[in-house]
């Protein structure tokens, strides 16, 4: 491999990647991508030296921040003893794995089935409730993401598939946005309660009978960190037991950490029956995720085969990676970091850039999860166009700041150990940026 | 974490895994899982040092063994440099990875899109399928395995959604299987002509311009070991030219070296327009997988956006192991290793094997991808039962070998290394278990 440390390293990269890399979610021809030749802690830097405030945590994954030492040694650990090895088997570091991750999930979780990722967690909890359930549909909301598959096991020939068959039945509704409401709501509490009645309205019509489970982001992420209004969450709860329906939370993005608690659910005192996760379980150093699930579905496949698996369940570097992650969450504090940052420093941070900048339409967050909603007119809350966000891309790039941007809104995600120092310069180039004549 | 030398570490696995671990493809309750410390090369042992020959491969991955150093040390040092990065930014680790796929693959293919594993490549080739031929089936065998995914993108509710809901469409058809015959044919020849007649037959019958893709493994893999028939692929290749439909191949197991070269579809002299790989391409020692795109549907997404993408797109520990897997299946001559282990070791010992146990009513296989047919009856040719297969699983594992088991049939599929000692030590555990009295 070329020196990564040599400047013709940049050059090879930006070669290869044009090349040979066909990138996700894109037009493959007018890419330029950011190149990244390391990174330590929320920064990031290329070839040339120059570093980058990570306030995107990447796909909003790091949460321990680039390049843990701890986690890292555990990755280069678990390879001297054994990479890979076969789900059927049992394994220390995977049961070491999932037993932290219980410990942390509500009385009466105990039981993790592995994933690669945020896409094939979901998959498998949607298998699991619609396979307890007996019924088809799932209900999950138009602002949402949760993942990219749907057909690797319809095409499945062999009996793996058969009992996968009811995968057609989805619905989708609409949750509640108090900035954008669908719902004509002027306050957050009637949104809540208008919500739930266009939840329950859509079960009713789509048949509750068959409605297997509702899968929620328990905060929708990508859609723009829709925190959930009072009692919204707690009605869902209610409509699932009220129907016979299995309640998954997603908390692939907003979990581990990221509002501030270990899971997003324990904002809302709302306990699901099936929890996802990904992304902040390892930080995502090792591709991994999975599914929390409640001794009630559990218990069904004590005796019942579970049709699902993937080679890479419970992937011994994957695990060894979760087991350091969380330690090095728990020894170092980094949940109450993230928590005490969004109290005490992002909230008032982002309310005052907000009091200071009519182009901020909404600021919504909790933790290091915070939408800066931009508008182009405070009253009509009309979004600014994609060619202000361009530009507000570059100019933060210009100013070493690495951003998540998402349609209208810049996301502000640094990792959970943010400093208040890291924040505050942070918080400059918004201010700086914002300050430009961007519409 | 416990110390993982100690004698205790065998007990904490179990308890651990008993209490939390949710395993693929099983019911929970009877399970006693093997419980492995280490590996290395074609061994892998327990926490007693006992210590067992892999002729499974795992999930017949670990093309280069267990624990290669070279690649151990390659997944510690990028691990020192950078473990995780967006799919949106161009990496070095991911450029090197991409070019040494591609430099092994036919003409006409440049790019690659990285997934975790290989259910997610095969989604995403069905996809490129579907939106470069504008059609929605995809056509795939009975007797095939391509992954457990299947409700993600059409639970997510954002625009991803939308692009990707042609994901309904599905048909299956028999692919040729000369000893079990669906076409009553008696030679190969024959099966393979028949068998191309079905698939003619199952196109025009769903509608030619309604099928987007044939899915097939090139050798598949789970339900045998499948090779093809003289002029079958040759004859599916000339069909899906006929009727404008991508052939995908998938290569997740029978590629990158398994057969005995890089590709499996080289031994038929056929080039599909899509090829999916995981496993073998870094023997699994960190979860990746993907798909290699010809230049002609690559193409299509220089100016479209191509919907479908996933966190770990590229992850760089993932990337830095499939650059040091292949140069090392390159340095240490082990495709070519197989090739002749396959050629000279096992196809006269396995022969031998059959020529003196009634039990095994047909062997099958190429490079390191073998499968034992066990018969109760070599003429009417009835599989052996269930329980005969799980006295052959404890005889074998008594006698230290960890064998590939599925259906009727024993697997033989060792690591790509193999030795021809290890050869001859695993023939003469199989030709031992294999005369005992199984029926
Ligand atoms: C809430 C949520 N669920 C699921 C996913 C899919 O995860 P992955 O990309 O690992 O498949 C994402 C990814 O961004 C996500 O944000
Ligand atoms: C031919 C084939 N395709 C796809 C897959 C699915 O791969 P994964 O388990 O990594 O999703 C497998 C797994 O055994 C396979 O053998």
């Amino acid at each position: 491999m070329t020196d990564p440390t040599s400047t013709s390293a940049h050059e090879r990269t930006v070669q290869l990647d044009k090349a040979h890399v066909f990138h996700s979610w894109s037009a493959q021809a007018a890419l330029n991508p950011f190149v990244v030749a390391g990174g330590a802690g929320c920064r990031v830097w290329d070839y040339d030296g120059r570093s980058y405030l990570d306030f995107s945590s990447q796909l909003v994954n790091t949460n321990i921040g680039h390049q843990h030492p701890a986690v890292i040694d555990a990755i280069a650990a678990q390879a001297q003893v054994l990479t890979t090895i076969a789900p059927a088997t049992a394994n220390l570091a995977r049961g070491e794995a999932a037993k932290r991750i219980v410990d942390r999930a509500p009385e009466g979780f105990n039981k993790v089935f592995f994933t690669n990722g945020g896409a094939d967690a979901n998959e498998n909890a949607m298998r699991l409730a619609r396979l307890h359930t007996g019924r088809d549909t799932v209900l999950s909301t138009y602002r949402s993401y949760h993942g990219n598959t749907g057909s690797a096991i319809v095409a499945t020939g062999d009996w793996r598939r058969i009992p996968n068959e009811y995968a057609r039945g989805h619905a989708h509704f609409f949750g509640p946005f108090a900035y954008r409401s669908e719902f004509w709501a002027t306050t957050p509490e009637q949104e809540s309660e208008r919500a739930l009645h266009h939840l329950e309205r859509v079960i009713q019509s789509e048949g509750a009978e068959s409605i297997a489970a509702v899968l929620l982001e328990t905060v929708p992420g990508t859609a723009g960190v829709l925190i959930p209004p009072p009692g919204y969450l707690a009605g869902v709860r209610a409509l699932c037991d009220r129907y016979g329906i299995m309640l998954i939370f997603d908390e692939v993005m907003c979990g581990f950490g990221r509002t501030g608690s270990w899971f997003a659910f324990e904002n809302y005192d709302v306990v699901p029956d099936l929890i996802t996760f990904a992304k902040g379980v390892n930080s995502g150093y090792v591709p991994t995720g999975g599914v929390i699930i409640s001794d009630a579905i559990a218990s069904d496949f004590d005796t019942k085969v579970f049709p699902g698996g993937l080679t890479y369940s419970g992937h011994p570097l994957a695990m060894a990676s979760i087991v350091a992650a969380l330690d090095a969450m728990e020894n170092d504090g980094i949940v109450e970091n993230a928590a005490r940052i969004g109290r005490d420093v992002l909230a008032p941070g982002l309310a005052a850039l907000a009091e200071k900048h009519p182009i901020i339409g909404e600021v919504r967050g909790i933790g290091v999860f915070w939408a800066l909603d931009l508008v182009s007119d405070p009253e009509t809350r009309e979004p600014v166009s994609a060619a202000v966000m361009g530009r507000i891309k570059s100019e933060l790039m210009a100013r070493n700041l690495l951003p998540f941007l998402s349609e209208n809104r810049i996301h502000v995600v640094p990792p959970c150990i943010v400093t208040d120092a890291e924040v505050a310069e942070a918080l400059a180039i918004y201010d700086e940026v914002l300050s430009l004549d961007l519409l």
